[in-house]
């Protein structure tokens, strides 16, 4: 993983390679990933900066804000079945600094009925010490 | 716009407020958005580095290279009445160092028979003393 990070960014130089930045970030998205299969919003939401900065950016739609954002999942996943099992894969990170960095992935749901998927870019900060996601973007694949 | 740099990362903080790269920034959308327009792709795609590591995300698919990017266009938007006319808004650039930026925003095409829309997020580095992009995810409104 830190050599694509390298080739990504090849072209620009001075990005940080940061093992221990990369593999809190892994885990951030893995916790993500647990709670949201375990039926937890709530906890899923535990990766993004809890402030009204949040961006979370969706087709042609912006929502800003942590509690505008939990409330589109609530509203667009409202029972354990139209969760479903989330799986991220083809994650990247690039840390631009001590205290940014972005991750490419793709995204997966399993469901009863379809299989949705996708592709997200993040950018995360870290503050006080722990990273959290301030800007997400997701895209779905046509169906 | 500066005003709006702040407040989008406040909770992070450590961003640069760099008026004339934020110009710069603001200056190249403008020339791809003028190039679009005047039906040159190719002029269009000097907004991206010109490299292998290039990374163009659109809805479920990732698109490799500066090439496979500029050909994926073509195909796309073979004519200039396909092409449409390109409009940028509600830009908004964030600094994260002197040589890497985030770009948020949102795009519109006015076509004959319809008028696409969605969302971009764009990362970019500054090499030999110019911004470029290196990482473009755009997404579309549903119809």
């Amino acid at each position: 993983m830190l050599l694509m990070c390298f080739l990504i960014v090849s072209g620009c130089g001075n990005t940080v390679t940061g093992q221990q930045d990369i593999t809190a970030i892994k885990t951030l998205l893995l916790q993500q990933q647990k709670a949201w299969n375990n039926g937890d919003i709530e906890g899923y939401m535990q990766g993004y900066v809890q402030s009204d900065t949040l961006r979370f950016a969706s087709g042609g739609t912006v929502r800003r804000g942590w509690t505008a954002t939990l409330n589109g999942y609530k509203r667009g996943y409202p029972d354990k079945t139209s969760m479903g099992t989330l799986q991220f894969s083809n994650i990247q990170v690039t840390l631009f600094s001590e205290t940014y960095a972005a991750v490419f992935g793709s995204w997966q749901l399993d469901r009863k009925h379809d299989r949705p998927s996708g592709l997200f870019t993040l950018l995360l900060c870290k503050t006080a010490g722990t990273w959290r996601i301030w800007a997400d973007h997701t895209s779905s694949a046509k169906e």
